[in-house]
């Protein structure tokens, strides 16, 4: 099952036409025959499936057959990540966040960032791709990158973290109960946050937390919180 | 905080003699002096630490210190995968499920596998890799290649699990509250297992598993499922 993407897309949306590289992969790759159903959505919730009434490798036509709007998630898990040094760790950590499914990202930098610029336009694309191949239909919001004391001072959500690796009383993430409501954690560049950082979160009511006894990499605690965030909202509506 | 690797450190051992590889990065990247602590592990438990008594590019010495052992995890997660077509998904896997506390990796061959060969002194260097970037002294076991059908129809474990994608009544795998016990966990490939592999693994008392609502890459579910376990884990020892 293959899904589509269209940022446009309406529910009232008739007819669509997909691009040239679109049509090339739906004929030669998914061979695809007129008649047949292909979904797409807008990543704001939209499945709308249509049946292909024009079909060659430049121009391929689908017209309307049903629309379903899925709803949001409940509450938000937001991950604020310093961007790794290496940018293939940093582009892994998107797909599978958005696979798993987080809800907001902010690419932050810090005192101890190795990376101090990012490729927005490319990032967008990663979460498009990945939320395409999980078959999901609503795109994690990347915000702009931004600079950590901003965006501690000025963020605010109900369930604030910070996952650091310095000495201080930490409970692991996966001990709290509150996380069936909207989280924000914060997971620092390659060389931690820096003690200042880290008094400046906790000066605006960031928890500090432990993601477990391993040293992580930064894209991996990413993920590892992420999930935790997850899991425990599976357990808590079962 | 560095550590190294060495198979067949003893307890006993009372020099370490460190590769010309190692050297250059003991006094290049980690600009390390004669005198100064160095930490190395065989995988197995142990933490060994010593000083160095003689440092140059090619062939540097430490003398013992201190050993410490650590305690094997009390129970097993052993994941057993298809390994995926692109060898970097699979490397990726090997490396995050490392970090996150993996003991035992069974690639399995399986009817829709599309990767019939794999590098086992690759994928152990990748382990070994994430073992020290980790800080762990327990290197996860590495079983041989074997086919699906030999391997399920002679492993045991406590719990035995298949997250496949056919329809089924299927629990979420965070809604089990055995999961302290010994995990094995069946990870299919990019075409998801066969119903004949899916037959033969019920007959064989695996129990059929969800990984949450999502539809999960190959890697991404190998790694939800270890996690899954982790977190049931750090939940059940608090």
């Amino acid at each position: 099952m293959e899904l589509f993407f269209q940022e446009n897309l309406l529910e009232s949306t008739l007819e669509i036409k997909f691009s040239t590289e679109e049509s090339r992969h739906i004929s030669k790759v998914l061979r695809k025959k007129t008649g047949d159903t292909i979904t797409v959505t807008n990543g704001k919730g939209l499945e709308w499936k249509g049946v292909i009434t024009r079909l060659d490798t430049r121009n391929t036509l689908a017209k309307k057959t049903t629309t379903i709007f899925h709803k949001k998630a409940k509450s938000n898990i937001h991950i604020a990540i310093a961007p790794t040094k290496s940018n293939d760790r940093m582009e892994w950590f998107l797909e599978k966040a958005t696979e798993i499914g987080i809800t907001h990202i902010t690419p932050i930098l810090c005192n101890h960032s190795e990376r101090r610029n990012i490729k927005s336009d490319r990032f967008e694309k990663i979460l498009i791709g990945a939320l395409k191949q999980s078959y999901q239909f609503h795109l994690p919001k990347l915000n702009a990158f931004t600079n950590f004391s901003d965006f501690v001072s000025s963020i605010s959500a109900d369930n604030k973290f910070i996952a650091h690796c310095r000495e201080s009383n930490k409970s692991n993430l996966s001990s709290y109960n509150s996380l069936s409501k909207d989280v924000l954690i914060l997971i620092g560049p390659e060389g931690d946050f820096s003690s200042e950082e880290v008094e400046l979160a906790s000066e605006n009511d960031f928890l500090p937390i432990a993601l477990g006894s391993q040293r992580l990499r930064t894209e991996t605690a990413g993920i590892v919180a992420c999930h935790t965030v997850i899991i425990k909202r599976e357990q808590h509506n079962t």
